[in-house]
């Protein structure tokens, strides 16, 4: 009988010896492996066959020893399913090709299931997981949250100004409230599937909300959603981890949304999420990752910070803040994880 | 005599009737008048040309009743005194031809006096001095603080991740440090020129180093500069108001860098700024943008929020929490002036 992996213990806010350290888009374009991969397939070629998206997830397992894997996709695929044209073009990100404009294609959005739009990710989780048992690292699921859905569908792709999204939220929020209920039936029974297929923790990531929205529109407009998703996705048993970007200034009120972890970005100190959110919370984070690419003596300064600031109370997950960048040298990453798993 | 503009009495924590109000980036392409000068002139080409500058400033004062006029221009022109060149690209933005991309372009920097350098902006503030003075509204000058004028010199233009400016100042803090003065001085300089013009306070915009830079960085690598900044222009005797983008998990830190006026983005309650700050903070903001584009009774609830949440002390100034957008409706521009105007 195998130990119980140190990741899914932190989930649990059980007693641990060290943080576990994972990283945001580990399988990602800073490693040679990954790029060779992405040399000969598109990302949606890759998350739509199980071999290649299950490969690509084991890539950093096989490269560092990190606490655990998370399951190579991304988090707008399921937008497909409901109906959106979703294309990746080199250097401009993600392109929803009809984007919601009216109250009329929300009405048109379907519901279908998971085991009929997103099988590929189902089966890529239930490939990767006899590996990965076999070296008793943990692997994590995950999808994105309705707000951060809500925005891509709305507004096409990403956006600076959230113009698009917050106006349709302001002018008709019945047609809001139908849009958000949608993506909590879909992205629920998602997560629900990814957990019946193996994933043994879950990750829901509301990329930028707190970039968009201040305190009273979040509350009103976001958290009734986004703890409906939690809610409905805790039921599985597995420890469910909530990233929310940009609300340093209000993770009170994000908080109430629920989940095991609370995952932030480096734009606030962790000792303030800690006073803030009191010492039994477990949070996950919170790394600048562009930390990662300073000389190590400045690199471990930050790191040394992130591990003090969440005080003491060994109810952390060592992370970045947001997802590793594509030009972050991988040396870093290994003196990283070494540095971390060293400690303590 | 004519009464003291409510504007300056604000600014100084003077008791005021009701809150002043003007908007951010006022002079903008919301307003047809704008458009039409648009249309015959580049954007450079209006600020480098005194005549049209002073006319595209008094477009909004002649439209609205507002509290305050700021003089048209742009945070970027100083960079081109420099030696850096500047465009603006339609529909991509501020665009620079030879960013910073090593130490020695640091060294290379001019640091020339404002008079050779943005005499175009200070003819126009003294142009519209004389036209403002009749109708007792008083004139902001304004300036780009040293961290964001930094990110653009070195990213070149606008970014997500501010991976190159921040690798910069992890790599290399001597060269930091130099580029930071450099940037301080020439800033210091032409915001006491803008007061001998004729400008009767001053705006200082670090308009999104809270999406760059979380709290530690932020003092140790922005914090001194802006803070000389501030008190180097202290001594002109108008007053200052700092405006800081994103830092609202933070702004204890912000507060440190001086000011008569902190001006705070919508990313965060008012009543949580109030809260850390203390009732003698004199405060500016905070209405999201985007709410402007909402059916007036949504719109109202968000001024209302931002009215009662500073807290009952007067000690505001009613202002968006970042530049009006583009498309923005007139007609509730309008409302929104004679609704802050009309309250208390």
């Amino acid at each position: 009988m195998t130990a119980q992996p140190v990741f899914l213990k932190a989930c649990r806010g059980e007693p641990v010896g060290r943080p576990p350290v994972w990283l945001m888009r580990q399988a990602g374009r800073y490693m040679p492996a990954y790029r060779r991969v992405r040399e000969k397939y598109g990302l949606l070629e890759i998350i739509r066959t199980p071999e290649l998206a299950a490969e690509v997830t084991l890539q950093p397992i096989s490269q560092f020893p990190l606490d655990a894997a998370i399951i190579f996709s991304d988090i707008l695929p399921p937008l497909q399913g409901m109906g959106l044209d979703l294309t990746f073009e080199p250097g401009k990100g993600p392109v929803i090709g009809n984007p919601i404009r009216d109250t009329r294609s929300i009405d048109l959005l379907g519901t279908p299931p998971a085991t009929e739009t997103m099988g590929a990710t189902l089966e890529a989780i239930r490939l990767v997981r006899s590996e990965l048992t076999s070296r008793n690292v943990p692997l994590i699921g995950f999808a994105g949250a309705p707000f951060t859905l809500a925005s891509y569908a709305i507004e096409g792709g990403g956006s600076r100004s959230y113009t698009r999204v917050k106006s349709l939220m302001f002018r008709e929020p019945a047609a809001w409230k139908r849009l958000m209920t949608k993506l909590v039936t879909v992205q629920t029974d998602y997560l629900l599937r990814q957990v019946e297929a193996g994933a043994q923790a879950l990750q829901v990531f509301d990329s930028f909300v707190g970039l968009a929205l201040g305190p009273d529109d979040y509350r009103h407009n976001v958290l009734p959603y986004t703890r409906a998703l939690l809610q409905g996705i805790a039921r599985s048993g597995v420890p469910v981890i909530h990233y929310s970007g940009g609300t340093g200034a209000y993770l009170e009120v994000v908080n109430e949304a629920g989940g095991d972890v609370l995952s932030v970005d480096w734009r606030v100190s962790l000792a303030e999420v800690r006073h803030r959110l009191g010492a039994d919370r477990v949070l996950q984070g919170n790394l600048d990752p562009v930390a990662l690419f300073a000389p190590w003596r400045e690199l471990r300064t930050h790191i040394d910070t992130v591990l003090r600031d969440e005080g003491g109370t060994g109810r952390h997950i060592f992370n970045l803040g947001q997802g590793i960048l594509p030009e972050t040298p991988m040396e870093n990453v290994t003196r990283l994880i070494d540095y971390v798993k060293g400690e303590q």
